[in-house]
């Protein structure tokens, strides 16, 4: 292997008071569902809140003086902007990170508040890429990699020493794969100490080269589809990383968006922790029981990241809640006369619904003239509430009909 | 004092591998803005989502056999509830809980899937305490006070001792206050480990009555109102801890809910912790610089519950994106005629902005005839990229009418 542990012991001594020592929280809900002993690394709560920080340290402190006077250049859309920003902050050492113009401004600002000479270049991460090396060339600075270096997956591999000491009868850890650095560097670490354990990888079916790869034998490139999981959504395999983890990792397991969603929403529900797209793909993973689990084996489960936007995660909370029957949108007819609507939100709140959004429409349904129709948002307890609810209008005289929650394709 | 730091060290004795030693993590951008050093202790991550297994446990572990074998009961609706619960369930005691009929579907699964009796009783919180009292009465039931209990106070003092071993020049701790109990434990602690440190402790405007009974020197129950700090929500003074509170805190800071919902978005953006209301009231005063810090000094709050539902959660976060502009919504008039409102879509993509809603209307507004009014939310990067999309619709030959964010009054 091109990384070995005592690489891996480097970057621990070398990561001491630099990267945090991140809490494994039990999952209570998962390891009853599942009858195990289910945690989390919460790497969410890391330093620029996610894992980026330790590879990146481990690569730039590890550089020449003449190297690191010249400076560091990394392209970035997320995580590894952030990563590199503050280990070159905390080595002295002048940081440009290039993004994408479209970039999301909060990932902007908080990658200039560590220091970072921020770059807007490029219409896509590609093209943001590509400005990255000519600048490198150009003005002499080192290029950290995101994930296909040595001293990166090193780096990385550290969250495994912290596993193996915090539960040593581990036997499951689910990483998921971007470039795959991350799980790369756990794999090492954790298949040395504990030859038996299972590793298993995550990836987000709509960006997916590890499977493809690794049965064609060589790296293949589906075409990448937009995700929520962005931190992972990256679409070529790395030359160093494709064969570590062909050679150590036990199975390679794709999620949906949904799945995702619903780990998020996991975490935030159950853990109280925030997890980004990324950073919930294994927890999605075993919510989906998509990994096979021996009774009462230890898994772990690493929570990358927790950079979501407030508004994306708003809209998954939302998302979610809707699957589970706690919104249900009800159509309802009523006498087009004054009244109608008051009458039907009495009986609306007899039943202990709460009203989101009503709609009152003449045009769009082909009402009987003199009727009207009225479309409800409710927020109810569960799906048993909403049929409750159903039920109780019923009663009053009312003709209802529930709105499908339909999904719609991509 | 009726509660000593003795009984507190027992109490840490009696929970260790009970509760969880739960992460004191730094805050870098509070730290920043008020130069001073700022932890966050997430008692959000503690089993069962708060503090409150400390002070159940510590009672209900120090029943004497006869006491355990008849059971224990406690009103909440809330974090309590689930406490008692763990708590019970650890010590191998039956609990029964109280909760008001409208008690959230999510906090009775909770209660219930830690082995508890759970009965829906009375439309008010002071109902429900009022049948448990009956019940223990009946059945010979242990009552579990939430607050006003030396024992219950012992357990909530874990918490500053676990603060002061990990920031031993700790010198500003921030405590939200419910009932009291857990400022009165932790108040206890620090000040007798660290006689100089202040303790502030913080309620929500809404429910207030430490300020005015201290003013008083008697307990005075001012009418509560609603507020998201539903945890803090505790409208009568405890005996025990009126005294203690008026003896070891420092001061006393009142906090609106807006100001609490920026507390929330800070420790989901920030930390990626999730705080419900009254676990983010230390934050918000600080956030809202209601506190007085002296430079380079180091202040701990106390992030005491992460039980938020993610539906109040999810309006939470898009109320302060509303706030911090990141959502504006602009009235246009256009000519009535085909074509007009793919115009009016195409200039806004133009512009960079995201559409969130659009509502073409006809009737509300007194557009002149021939023309219609379209209103638009749309998604933006901040306050300035609103004015910029404005000044592009301006340029384009719209006229824009951007709307107030105006607060409803209460």
């Amino acid at each position: 292997m091109t990384v070995q542990i005592s690489d891996i012991y480097d970057a621990r001594a070398r990561l001491a008071g630099i990267s945090l020592l991140t809490p494994i929280v039990s999952d209570k809900i998962l390891s009853k569902a599942l009858d195990a002993n289910v945690y989390l690394k919460a790497e969410s709560m890391q330093r620029s809140g996610s894992f980026k920080i330790r590879g990146a340290f481990n690569t730039i402190s590890r550089l020449s003086d003449e190297e690191k006077s010249r400076g560091v250049i990394a392209a970035s859309a997320g995580n590894h902007a952030q990563g590199v920003a503050l280990a070159a902050q905390l080595c002295g050492v002048r940081s440009t990170i290039v993004l994408p113009v479209h970039a999301p401004l909060t990932k902007v600002m908080k990658t200039k508040d560590l220091g970072a000479d921020v770059i807007l270049h490029g219409a896509t991460f590609d093209e943001a890429v590509e400005y990255s090396r000519v600048l490198k060339e150009e003005k002499g600075y080192t290029y950290v990699h995101a994930f296909d270096d040595e001293r990166v997956i090193a780096g990385q591999g550290t969250i495994g020493l912290e596993i193996v000491d915090s539960l040593p009868e581990i036997s499951t850890v689910v990483v998921p794969i971007g470039g795959g650095g991350l799980i790369s560097g756990i794999s090492i670490a954790v298949k040395t100490l504990r030859p038996n354990a299972r590793i298993i990888g995550v990836q987000s079916n709509n960006v997916s080269w590890v499977k493809p790869s690794l049965e064609a034998g060589h790296a293949v490139i589906p075409e990448p589809k937009p995700t929520i999981a962005d931190g992972i959504a990256v679409k070529t395999p790395g030359e160093i990383t494709l064969p570590l983890i062909s050679e150590l990792v036990d199975e390679i397991i794709e999620v949906t968006d949904e799945e995702v969603a619903h780990g998020i929403f996991h975490c935030v529900q159950n853990s109280h922790l925030v997890v980004e797209g990324a950073g919930a793909a294994g927890v999605a993973a075993l919510i989906a029981r998509k990994i096979g689990v021996s009774p009462g084996e230890t898994i772990c489960a690493v929570l990358c990241g927790g950079n979501i936007d407030a508004n994306l995660l708003a809209r998954v909370l939302e998302q979610v809640l809707v699957r589970q029957g706690r919104y249900v949108m009800f159509k309802v007819l009523v006498m087009d006369r004054p009244g109608m609507l008051a009458g039907l939100l009495d009986t609306v709140a007899d039943s202990g619904a709460n009203v989101i959004e009503v709609f009152h429409r003449r045009a769009m349904w082909l009402a009987p003239l003199g009727r009207v129709g009225i479309e409800m948002l409710l927020e109810v307890r569960d799906h048993e509430h909403g049929r409750e609810v159903q039920r109780h209008l019923e009663n009053a005289g009312y003709h209802v009909e529930p709105e499908g929650q339909d999904t719609w394709e991509e």
